[in-house]
């Protein structure tokens, strides 16, 4: 397991105006835990694809935000170039009794993994070849996302190095400590 | 580490309308995660409160909802009590790097983890006993939240089993399966 692997995030069924900041915490938790691309599939506010370009800019990538118009044809696509589908749902298998982590670290592949809103169509859980329950309780996808990041990555996603940042936090125990940084990118 | 260890959740800062959806996230994920209250501090829409109050009576608890005028005053009784607090912040000590999450389990003390939301008042980073970031990148306190407290639980709390359910999800491969349970509390 490495961040070789490419993970994409594909949300569906951003509802205008009420998900809109849910779904713009998809999209930061999809970046900050190592994902490459998040796509959000039909009509979503500009504004949410602008604050996560905005935080690209400033505290850097490779980061893609994307939209399409069919999210089961998206899907099926990233099927046929070999990436296997995890979807996250309360409903699935639970990710602390199932060893389904290791089943999805073990195939080695590019991933697609898929955050609904509140209604998913049954197709997504049958062109799904993993339906993943971080606890089968309700409670959040940007939760789901991250822990279920966490565990494919096993932690190193949280001192993933960024590039091209303007700025970079250094941790520290009281207060906040921020340091502009110079363009990274050598081109 | 076990459930005997009381976790609260203090969430600060809510913003009325816009943090609606936010907090709600924060209040289930607190639930689903093993906390066994959530505070908010300030004024927050009863749909909020409500919201929460609904999935407790659905898929069980115990788990309280309450509100507080001010959350540096909450703070300090909480420490008075003898509870760490442990506040979640971006420009915090990494908790994949600096061993901070076995310091906090090895306190082996009740807890209260305090969410904000944009604004944190720099009094917050002060009366905290631990200022934790789940990776030093911006993205969303309903992620950090979970993933702190999967981290201090252990994956546990996953499988955590929650009373006087009326509804329980059986884990599946795909599709749902959702079942009535009986009330269970025998008093």
């Amino acid at each position: 397991m490495s961040f070789n692997r490419k993970v994409v995030i594909l949300r569906i069924g951003h509802r205008l105006s009420r998900d809109k900041r849910i779904s713009t915490h998809v999209g930061l938790v999809a970046r900050a835990f190592g994902a490459e691309k998040i796509v959000f599939s039909g009509v979503v506010e500009s504004s949410v694809i602008e604050t996560i370009k905005r935080v690209v800019e400033t505290w850097g990538g490779p980061f893609d935000v994307d939209v399409v118009a069919n999210p089961l044809t998206f899907m099926k696509k990233c099927k046929e170039k070999g990436m296997k589908i995890v979807h996250l749902t309360m409903y699935g298998e639970n990710i602390q009794l199932s060893g389904i982590i290791d089943r999805i670290i073990s195939d080695n592949t590019d991933i697609l993994i898929v955050v609904g809103a509140e209604k998913v169509p049954g197709e997504v859980y049958k062109i799904a070849d993993y339906n993943v329950a971080i606890g089968n309780q309700p409670h959040s996808e940007v939760a789901a996302l991250a822990v279920f990041l966490d565990r494919l990555f096993n932690g190193r996603e949280l001192v993933k190095e960024f590039t091209n940042a303007k700025y970079k936090i250094i941790p520290c125990k009281r207060g906040k400590k921020v340091v502009r940084v110079g363009v990274t990118d050598e081109s």
